[in-house]
């Protein structure tokens, strides 16, 4: 089975809204080992829908409709499939008794175009719709399935979950997907694409990486016939990846360098204070967006003006004076600063230049210093960041986190 | 002129991420006046996006393409672009030598495969990418233009704007499209759109209501014969608009709330400390997008746990045994404490329960009170905010930073 999905709503060919229907769909298929070979946008129009729907019927086996099934006249999706496979349209009492329950119960006025909705093309079956009006429609054709459903995304969800997979499900011939997801931090894209050669991983096995900013994304899928081959597949093919990017994964799935960050902070049984001048707040911004942190975090400071650094974070003024704000020795004396005024385990601190304006030769936009106090020591590194203001704050929080990350191995 | 958009990555077709090129895209064209007509996405294989480009070809006068412009192999779009229009791959030196540039800024070794990049059809232009090394293509073909973009979101934008934009503007029959976008606070959706109803603004001019938890962004789109009658239109519905919001439009177009709140700070003279318990350094966080906040922003303190508030702030530790952490007492406190440790002239405080844990019947999850500290009297406000973790820390500094711009009148 080969799967095409075709959305249908002017709104998304004017950028209006974004089709986060295409992704929750395709990830739906996905999971059944239904591969999605073409999504396709078209506007609300009759003969561009049809012609869209001709193509897709030619390409593939199961056709996935979303949008255009509203009561107002310029939905057209039910007419359209009814064209392009030759089929009638044809009234079904049933639905339409529906559709005057919901105006009933919803106190409203019934709209005669309403009852439009109660007509699909010859051979089609009603997919309830829990939320709204709109019924879909699962057809079963001699070589294609076609199914369409609301655009509105709630209501598209719904009956995905409720009707749509549970039926695919049934189906014989359903592959099985599974993917797995090994997050790292520390090496560039090429080179994991140069280690992931000399693995020679199973063809069977489709690799994707996705670098956000210093992060790069390994999405491993498994594609067999089997979930039980498919996950087998990824345990085996994790472990040979784990042994050659060892340290440089930080997590997997769904895991965030700060959540990862918090699990080994409350491993080590110690907290974590923080002290951001160019960062201005993002590094304590990810860590408290996890859950649960309280339990290691104490705060931090933004010592954006010196006065605070000098101030709260007790920074000598002949450090400022000397080295200057943005200088591994201002880095130091704000990570013990701020480890000691938080009553802390661990101080971690970030000054730099996030530009544009601000930088000179010998100090140059992009240029960040951290720093890390344990009590005992307190260690710096330097780094030099490019890009835009908000991806040089994103970039020294990526790394200040996981300086912090590997120093709790 | 009639667009199509080719969208490339095998990570939307499986539905890892959302397509949000094709809406920003799709914006951009319709700003110019050019008609996105359909939007496909395939994977990053070759044969597929070779057919998928073909059909495209017979049907548009402008084809967009993103993705699958990397160094890596499974980046394939340049060479089934030059297979699709018949032209051979040409190497061009200044390319290689920009790229050469890149990873000897980045102190990163070379890796030869990133020397694909430096290949073009024959005929096409290389479009710089400000923030990485893979170059666009702007390849004008006797009846048709192919432009290609980089995936990754932020490069692609960025070259939206700086090349193609300006390139399209240029051609002849562009530009009837004009578009306003008013960004308001304070006021619900369908609170607006009963103002606008009764409004009754032309029929030429399209209205979209965009909104982002506390804020609404009201766009509008005057589609008319000349871009001076687009203009006049766009100018006059915006009086009107502005009239009926008044206070609730923070901002037009690309302006942000915190951007707003720091020219008024620079306009009053005066400076500002954040003192964040809930939003964990969100607040800040924004303010520092700003460049150029250093002139108004003195820093903040994060005061998660309950001995910072007490140590950095001066909450007295009475206060927060009777009232708690979370309540009106504690805000005014942490409002007025951040204010006087940072030297500023005034002292905002956020205080609340973002969850998903931590709630309690008196003060459930959600509950926030805001501080406002000027030197002579101490403000606050209570708000009860919904939502996931997430949701509950950005209407909070939502809530935050547009009192503060209230107050800033």
């Amino acid at each position: 089975m080969q799967a095409e999905l075709l959305t249908i709503g002017s709104e998304l060919l004017n950028g209006a809204i974004v089709n986060t229907n295409a992704s929750v769909v395709a990830r739906s298929l996905a999971e059944l080992g239904i591969p999605c070979r073409r999504q396709v946008a078209v506007e609300d129009v009759r003969p561009r829908i049809l012609a869209a729907l001709g193509e897709s019927l030619r390409r593939c086996s199961v056709l996935l409709i979303t949008g255009g099934l509203g009561p107002t006249f310029d939905d057209c999706t039910m007419e359209a499939i009814a064209a392009a496979t030759g089929r009638p349209l044809v009234y079904h009492p049933p639905i339409a008794a529906c559709i005057r329950r919901f105006y009933r119960r919803h106190h409203r006025q019934l709209q005669r175009a309403a009852l439009r909705q109660a007509y699909l093309p010859q051979g089609g079956v009603a997919l309830a719709n829990p939320i709204g009006t709109a019924p879909g429609l699962w057809l079963a054709l001699p070589r294609q399935l076609v199914i369409a459903l609301p655009g509105v995304p709630r209501e598209m969800r719904a009956m995905m979950v409720r009707s749509v997979l549970p039926r695919l499900r049934r189906r014989p011939g359903a592959a099985t997907i599974a993917t797995r997801t090994l997050r790292t931090s520390g090496i560039v894209e090429l080179a994991i694409e140069t280690l992931l050669h000399r693995l020679r991983l199973p063809a069977e096995l489709q690799i994707g990486l996705y670098p956000h900013l210093r992060l790069v994304d390994v999405r491993l899928t498994a594609v067999t016939r089997s979930a039980a081959a498919s996950r087998r597949l990824l345990r085996h093919a994790e472990r040979r990846l784990r042994r050659v990017l060892g340290a440089h994964v930080y997590g997997v799935d769904g895991d965030t360098l700060a959540g990862t960050v918090g699990a080994r902070l409350l491993k080590h049984r110690t907290t974590l204070a923080v002290a951001e001048s160019c960062t201005g707040g993002l590094v304590m911004d990810q860590l408290t967006n996890v859950s649960g942190s309280s339990r290691y975090l104490r705060g931090g400071v933004v010592a954006y003006h010196n006065a605070l650094k000098q101030g709260l974070l007790g920074v000598p003024d002949a450090v400022l004076q000397r080295f200057g704000a943005v200088s591994a020795s201002t880095a130091k004396a704000m990570a013990a600063g701020v480890r000691r005024a938080a009553g802390a385990g661990l101080g971690l601190s970030i000054t730099g230049i996030a530009g544009p304006t601000g930088g000179r030769a010998t100090k140059p936009v992009g240029l960040v210093y951290l720093g890390l106090a344990d009590g005992r020591r307190t260690h710096t590194q330097r780094h030099q960041f490019f890009g835009d203001r908000e991806a040089i704050k994103a970039q020294a929080a990526q790394a200040a986190l996981d300086w912090l990350r590997c120093c709790l191995r």
